[in-house]
């Protein structure tokens, strides 16, 4: 059995049994944490051991709520590289800056994390129906970890998401639609849906395993610092539960006693300007964030007007001396081409913003030039044509080719 | 220093010394093998040695070319799954049917591979222009690592190529052109512009060590079957590339003694009838291929109408008692869409030909039921929108929704 003990109202602490499915806490309708007997998982878990796994997520079992006996859905969760960023570096003045690279999870993200995991608790309480709105990618996996596990996925999205995402969603067998409207609209029918269908509800922090899949980024972020935490982590913003998953494993991995040094990273939130709710809670010295009107963004994974889990977003920055940083729409293009061209690695718009947020946080004298500094590259920048301007200079072989002209229309 | 002896040419078997750049043979124009001094590896080389190394393409390292001292170029080439596909093996009524999950290597293809290794080796011998032709994905793997490595690309694609192909290679820098022709026109315009602008020519075969990188795709499925190898491998076929390393890996990898049983698996070279210059041949009982006139598919990867490697392809067949097979381009969205939904893996349209070659073989009684075979999924179905023809059902918020209606739409 694992070491799961119990789920625990994030909000108003209320307690629920583990090992049957649950979505927001029945009295005050927040989210739910996973609760473990940590003591129990410092007694089993060692060192040793976990160097001796196969270089995958569930390789840190002891921490997640999945029990021996159950099947686990799986397409391949390898464990993702922290990538050196020397080039990147010093266009920032900075000496060790690390991008990790989530784009190389199944379906191209980091959604596959929590999906992953998800898909598997919901499999071993029988569930067969989960439904969940999608700004893109979340959509992606979910039907791909559905695909896997047997299970029907009812996926809604914005008809102005990438069209991949789309696309990918129907070619796994979901049952997906577009709508007029923002994710918070898919959300509202998604909860109007599984009322009236009897579908489960899946939605970012709605259920509450999602976000133990996601904890494994900071685990393997740790692991891979050899439990030495760097000293930020910028991490692109959406519904937050990449955040909050992270942080989740760094108090655990701190209450084992894995961490070397009682240091936990600065977590910047990062934001774009054309969809900026927790920055602006921030700023407000707020714990709960209003709904941003009008959210645009071609960063489709920050396209989050309002999240169910702002207060605990907001929480985690000010518990780690973080900071929340909208950068400016328009300059998502120019960072994003930074990040492609200097490295070589598949930077999408999400992370294109932490970018720009590192570029301010140099720039006002906050972050030292030796700081470790860790970005999360969530998603392949592959799955997002619409975001990329550039196209080829052509060439037509029925002319003769001049090669000098070439190699300065190729500059 | 690498056991690397010398390079030979696959036709005449003229020898060229290591360490240096080459192309193709000087004397007869075709590819160059790189060989080994294989007695020293299986010397130094060991199972439990290789077990305790880090999970990515380079553990095989006394099998590369790559000397201690030369810096890898990397972009985290982490060892890909393999996936057992059980839903998938009962609708060809088989038992033991698995992909190789290649689209989870950076740029989401196979191409990675061959790159890093090439890439690596290019800037150890000093050069900084590498110039290529491409279908679509190598492209993408060429611009990403020269931007790792600091070195400048040239890209010539067909300007009907993928959109995210053309638009990869700009982004991570490349000086990247879109040509209306076909792939062999690209390398036309490449081989004119090694010769006028002093590149160095980096297409497929012309440069001897993108197939090293590809062995390891070999080593890996060796490994991960606990060196017996499964009895067919279906491969989708372009360049050949892939299909020639590991080819080339199951025969060192029996040099060296590591294979348990003398069986080597009967390779299956899958192309589309819309560009089958290696189906042909076979067909033919050639040696070389002609050139395919009006090559068209929608698995852009296989759309190379003539291999300068055709003849060692064709010889890989024979000495593996494979077959080569052409599949219906009218029946690629089927297949890549059986593939997607019983799995919920990424099947790309290359690869969705190998399940159509797979029904065919199936269908001929010529592979058992309990015959072990793996398939390559060469790339990211991510990366071919334009490839998949689903688009979704639309929900109005303007208007109330009928649930029960709703349910029919989405079956």
């Amino acid at each position: 059995m694992s070491a799961l003990t119990h789920l625990e109202c994030a909000l108003c602490g209320k307690h629920y049994p583990a090992r049957q499915p649950w979505n927001l806490c029945v009295d005050c309708g927040r989210p739910l944490w996973v609760r473990y007997d940590l003591k129990e998982v410092a007694r089993q878990f060692t060192k040793p051991e976990l160097s001796q796994r196969p270089a995958t997520m569930w390789r840190y079992r002891e921490l997640l709520p999945v029990d021996a006996h159950t099947d686990i859905v799986s397409l391949g969760e390898t464990m993702t590289p922290l990538l050196e960023a020397p080039r990147l570096a010093a266009q920032f003045g900075l000496s060790n800056l690390f991008i990790k690279d989530e784009s190389r999870l199944p379906t191209g993200s980091f959604k596959a994390r929590g999906m992953a995991l998800a898909v598997t608790m919901a499999k071993s309480f029988g569930l067969s129906t989960l439904a969940a709105p999608t700004a893109g990618n979340a959509g992606g996996a979910l039907a791909a970890y559905a695909a896997r596990a047997g299970l029907q996925a009812w996926i809604f999205m914005p008809e102005d998401s990438p069209a991949i995402n789309q696309k990918e969603c129907a070619l796994a067998g979901a049952r997906a639609f577009a709508v007029n409207g923002l994710i918070d609209d898919c959300g509202r029918l998604v909860r109007e849906g599984a009322s009236a269908m009897g579908w489960f509800d899946f939605s970012t922090l709605k259920e509450p395993y999602r976000i133990e899949g996601k904890k494994t980024m900071g685990l393997e972020l740790a692991e891979q610092c050899d439990w030495v935490l760097p000293d930020w982590i910028f991490y692109p913003t959406g519904g937050g539960t990449g955040l909050l998953g992270m942080w989740k494993a760094f108090e655990e991995l701190a209450a084992i006693g894995w961490l070397r040094g009682s240091k936990r990273p600065r977590i910047v939130a990062c934001q774009s300007d054309g969809c900026a709710p927790i920055v602006r809670a921030w700023d407000a010295g707020e714990r709960f964030a209003k709904r941003f009107e009008n959210a645009r963004t071609i960063a489709s994974g920050l396209r989050v007007p309002q999240a169910v889990g702002d207060f605990m977003i907001l929480d985690a920055l000010r518990a780690s001396d973080g900071v929340a940083v909208a950068v400016a729409e328009s300059e998502i293009p120019g960072w994003m081409s930074l990040g492609n061209s200097e490295e070589g690695i598949a930077v999408c718009p999400e992370t294109a913003v932490c970018l720009g947020a590192l570029h301010r946080l140099v720039g006002q004298g906050r972050i030292g030039r030796e700081d470790r500094v860790v970005i999360f590259n969530t998603g392949a920048v592959h799955k997002y044509p619409e975001a990329i301007g550039a196209t080829l200079p052509r060439i037509d072989l029925r002319e003769p080719v001049d090669w000098e002209k070439l190699a300065r229309r190729g500059a």
